[in-house]
């Protein structure tokens, strides 16, 4: 008891949910939470399921701890390739995963003429949150933005499906393992 | 020993020096360096010292963890507001705090319209580490920019008379505490 009130205290302050600034996608899935975590976690696993085909995810690299480096690299069907660089903000094992694209490894800031820029960037944290739910789990993908403008503009890229649909994907890896 | 190892293995990634984009405020002082922690992350104590004078800073805001606001408002001799926003990134007592202005808390990211306006932001993370120097300690600044462009900005406002006579206001606050 005294362990569970220690780490509750020792939780970093996240999730305050913002309607207007914030997208959610929450599923329950029928693999349990260690195997979402490790199709989160592991690079091997990632490739196979992050990018809705028949979009690819062709390169990644993590490091899994706060401060460390998520890296991937997508590549569209007529062969352009996107890099996305962000960078673990909180890494609690088989339960929350978060990180930002404001920052990349070590926390250092992502070039700021990027985030000014016209292409499609816009700053966000994301916050995945597992929980066991019967044999499965329950799965919320929590994405806070600074302005109402970056969350719309991620929901008009598809958020909900782009992101539903690599759930289904990561369901079906999970239960390749 | 192995409580050393475990501690090692748990900290972030932080800290690569990149001199191009990259500015460090080293320095002996001679307080120790639980006297230092103090002064930056109580704010009764830091409004005393956080801006050289004749700036003061009027409120103060600290949330103490990993996704916990830092929260500064500074006021210029003329009367003129500049309000701070930031979070933590890292934090272990006594020796390392990180924050970014990227973020604020709850790991939101800061509006990014203000991130690319004609205002004075520039984006950045600071790391302060403490390390016992004899009776005192050695105290080093490092604060990480995305781009030259914000690292020379940071420079050309006088980052290393700024944040050296802010630390000079610091220890004298300490001694007092």
């Amino acid at each position: 008891m005294i362990h569970a009130n220690t780490r509750t205290k020792m939780r970093a302050n996240t999730a305050q949910l913002r309607p207007a600034l914030d997208l959610v996608l929450e599923r329950i899935v029928d693999v349990p939470p260690e195997l979402v975590w490790r199709a989160w976690t592991t690079p091997e696993h990632l490739m196979k399921w992050f990018t809705p085909a028949p979009w690819k995810t062709v390169a990644c690299e993590i490091d899994l701890r706060p401060g460390g480096v998520f890296r991937t690299v997508m590549r569209s069907p007529e062969g352009r390739e996107f890099p996305n660089i962000g960078c673990y903000l909180e890494v609690i094992e088989n339960e929350r995963l978060a990180w930002t694209n404001t920052l990349e490894g070590g926390f250092r800031p992502t070039i700021s003429s990027t985030v000014c820029g016209e292409d499609a960037f816009f700053a966000f944290t994301a916050v995945i949150s597992l929980a066991p739910h019967g044999e499965g789990t329950r799965y919320t993908a929590f994405v806070m933005h600074g302005d109402e403008a970056s969350a719309k503009r991620h929901e008009q890229m598809g958020f909900e499906e782009g992101w539903g649909k690599a759930l289904e994907q990561l369901v079906a890896v999970a239960k390749q393992m």
